[in-house]
């Protein structure tokens, strides 16, 4: 089939594929470096042809240098009486992420400088990281900790710092344009579910799903560690910033919340628009959210001054609204493949906006063309899919003045976008509208 | 009396006489060709001096041909019995509108083909045309339709149609300006009287006291046939659109709703602006809609994107939004001289301003001037007239500063236009304000 | 202690100190010209060092003349039985402001024309004036009036009007820009609390606080009679005009209300944007209104058209809508000391805006710079003041791209402009952000 842009078709994922999927990269101690990372990204390359790219430690990246490698074999504590309270294999929750190696007995008192609860949520094991001041600490449950008897403690962490490099993958699908849109997820959190492995998954499934269709954008779909990993990637790609055109940060797509919407640094760019009309279009419940520079993910590093891209990021709840939230709690129970499939149709929905979000001139401006001659008037005897498009012919022989884009039009007469392009086709095989200068997307 | 522009006095017209013209245009089955729109057109001749004009069938307007001219002489339907229960002349809404001429006996199966009805308002006929569809059929109440008894029918239409014309007539009203405003209602529904005697009714009263005016503004009237009478007169006219400034549809005008304006497909035109103070002034309830391609009246067809005009509409209770619309319901009784009285006094006050809203420049813009020389200046000895105008001076005498117009400043200050309009000639007299450049409306 | 702009500290001016001020102008019966207005200035002149300048009688000033001089010694009206009871000592609210002299007698009926009371504040005397029509009379509770006998009663006004001069004070304080910030009060009105000694006294401090403090912004001070004082200054001070960047009227802050602000003619001045940021930053409770050329004070004459200055207002509740305005019950006991000291504090918090909206560029506009390595990053060992200003930092160092100012920085991400400018130089002092082109505010 011919098709100008991108097509909307539902994909065919079963809540099964995703299922398996999220429980083989559940487990890994991710961090932003190291074999877990490197484990997680073998496996999506399964799905997806990324391509991995490796920056060696000590590589300067703006004003940030790639850190050395963080290696975890084990860890655990013994209490006084020699019992293993504490053991990494039973979550890799429990490990500060970037602990230094440390072997040693010491008292109570001094082993709590170094644990991490969360009393409001007691039997939670919180997420902390330490990547840039070296130290080590555990975590646990509130309701262990305030349990822990005085006496004199075991710690031990089997983990090493060395250089190395920092990983990361990409998957850049061709379209017809050299504009592109960029797709960033973050692959550095261990053994949490929402935060980011549905980010990882939708990722993956939108990848594949693309680089079957014939588009008119460019795909670039990032798998990176957060923050040093959007750096990286920026410092190494320089040159070709300027073809992005849109990007989309793809986090916490997994969750039963509602989808939430945040917009890019302007807050009016074409991007915002479509997403809005998408949530519109679904007819869910929907909340739309603005940039915020100080609460965020690597929309933050892409929408920094110096780059000023429209980065924006469709997620369900937002990250730290949930009470989960980096928190042993946030497990494959926690989420489910419905709601992250839901996301997965809501990206692609965006997506074929901006790809048929075309601008047309009416080749009859005088007056309205005479539909019924060409069979495409309401009447008695018209079938009844073209009457109900008949609306839709009306809003865009009118607005096709080369100025209203068919996203204008959608927006303005509350159709639902995907019936204002099935009309704008047919007006067009009809030749009573015609392209405005090019055929590209607005 | 000298008059810078259009005077707003209230019409002496009475509703004796608006039910008088109401009744006499009420019986006659229009069209948009054909007898009963050459009649009403001959009738409204009597009140202004509107010129006929008429175009040949086959000739190209725009997308669309002039089609043939429809007349109608009778029609009815005998039961199986051969009782007439259906006759033309008791509703000229009992036949669809372009009916072919019929005369067979026909089985009630077959019959109800060709048969409408209004189930959810069972006493009403519905009012159907065939305009461009050659089809015979007959409108009856439900209450009728779903007594039939089986059996075989004798169908009758003395209906003709041939090559002929398309008629419409044409009122200009010369001004100072070549500028026009223009003012079209439609003349093709047969005897229903909201939609639109009220509309014709109203434009001819309207039309008759422009015509009396000293104006700014030159003023077209048209009475046209729906959708092909715009075409048409569009298709004539087309060295002297782009004199049109502003254009209203007359139409629903006399039923008891609320007063309702529908903007120019801009939005925010002066024209949209005008009308907006005259409802706010009015201290009546009133509605603003906005321009939609798809539902609306010939505003649809000025407001095509080749021409673009700024056309808007004032109603009352919009088409399709009343039960009795397009029904035997929407007769003399549905509609009262007094609504269609107060609707043509909406429509001069939106002339009123037009006409009336000038730039003015203060005379002495540095600080305030001192009124109370000039005996302008509320004070306790002060008449209590010019009291209350002191805020409009104020107002006036600081926003003259030849970016705002008496419109804006009326908008502004929420005073009344006819208080700022009577103001700013007391303060012009006073050589307090002078105009800014030339003498001519905003 | 160097400093960039203007200090935002705290003020320390005692409760006691205010009400003595207060207490030492509010017996004057001060009027547009005479004694009472300067002995009024040499009160204010032992506090700030204002200039005294004064215009002779006749000077035209725009569209006005300097009036004569009016003085008042004494005046009273005795009733039939010649007991005395209005007499001009008990309050100088008694005698309308400009009465020309008169002694004779008269009618009740006769003398009732020249009577002014308040009928809905029963026992309240009216503040009236008549500067420019020349008349007498008096002002009384409607308590007293209503009991008034039939008879012949004396009336006595001991007045002269005269050639002589307008006076006002001019205090201008040098800053390091020929941009100046202008503070406006009145002076003309006699025994009124709130309207207006409450504003001369908040601008003597407030200036006597401004000329202690190195200003980026120049300062001047204008003590002067309602309307033809401001006209007269404008008049003397064309070809300076032009350098008032913003200027602010001080008026009715010392009432019990919450704070109203006025915006300036334009109505989104930066002036109006930072009187905002600093009443949201309040967190009590306020109201903002518009620009109103027919209510209001000297912004009128600032911002009419020939000037158009942004001029705005800050007050607690705005003049004619309280209860007490121009009447005797807006004396020392209507307002307190401490709602003064709030207004003073307000009117402080926007120049401390206005002198510190700058304009910076991020130095490492690629991404987010390391905060961590430069010890500004909120981690569990970071102090918490710090911890508390990170989300300031993002802000700041995502939006300086020379198209926002601080002030922009603070209203978008809601953190007080004090937050924001604190944590602004700590990014300055780190390096991470430079002035963009000039060091001045925007």
């Amino acid at each position: 089939m011919k098709n100008d842009g991108f097509i909307g078709t539902k994909m065919n994922i079963t809540k099964k594929e995703v299922k398996s999927y999220l429980q083989r990269l559940y487990p890994f101690c991710r961090s932003i470096s190291g074999s877990g990372l490197r484990e997680t990204l073998a496996i999506i390359k399964e799905y997806i042809p990324i391509y991995l790219k490796e920056l060696k430690t000590g590589t300067k990246v703006f004003d940030w240098i790639i850190p050395e490698e963080w290696h975890i074999q084990g860890a655990h504590i013994k209490d006084p009486k020699g019992k293993k309270i504490i053991d990494f294999k039973k979550s890799n929750l429990h490990i500060v992420n970037y602990s230094i190696p440390i072997n040693k007995k010491i008292h109570l008192k001094e082993l709590k400088k170094h644990l991490y609860t969360l009393p409001q949520i007691p039997d939670a094991i919180p997420y902390i990281t330490s990547y840039y001041n070296r130290d080590w600490g555990f975590s646990m449950t509130y309701s262990q900790y305030k349990n822990l008897n005085d006496g004199i403690y075991e710690v031990f962490i089997d983990s090493e710092i060395k250089k190395g490099k920092l990983s990361y993958g990409e998957y850049f699908i061709k379209g017809k344009s050299a504009k592109e849109i960029l797709l960033s997820t973050y692959t550095c959190h261990p053994s949490l579910a929402n935060d980011n492995l549905s980010g990882i998954v939708l990722s993956t499934y939108l990848a594949r799903f693309v680089s079957e269709q014939k588009n008119y954008y460019s795909y670039r779909f990032l798998f990176i560690p957060e923050t040093i990993g959007s750096l990286a990637w920026l410092s190494q790609n320089k040159k070709n910033i300027h073809n992005i055109k849109y990007g989309l940060i793809v986090t916490c797509v997994g969750d039963s919340g509602n989808s939430t919407y945040k917009k890019t640094r302007d807050g009016n760019s074409i991007l915002d628009q479509a997403a809005e009309k998408m949530l519109i279009d679904s007819k869910e419940p929907y909340k739309i959210i603005t940039f915020d520079p100080a609460d965020g993910s690597d929309e933050r590093q892409f929408s920094s001054p110096g780059f000023n891209l429209p980065v924006g990021s469709l997620m369900r709840t937002p990250y730290g609204q949930y009470r989960e939230y980096h928190t042993s709690e946030d497990n494959l129970s926690f989420i489910k493949p419905k709601y992250l499939l839901n996301s997965l149709d809501k990206y692609l929905k965006i997506l074929y906006i901006l790809e048929n979000n075309r601008y047309y001139l009416n080749c009859n401006p005088h007056g309205e063309p005479m539909l019924g001659k060409r069979g495409l008037y309401r009447s008695f005897g018209s079938n009844l899919h073209l009457r109900g498009l008949n609306k839709a012919f009306m809003w865009i022989l009118n607005y096709s003045d080369g100025d209203h884009s068919l996203l204008d039009i959608a927006t303005m007469s509350n159709i639902d976008f995907q019936v204002i392009k099935e009309a704008a086709d047919i007006l067009h095989r009809a030749v009573l509208i015609k392209h405005a200068n090019k055929n590209e997307p607005a």
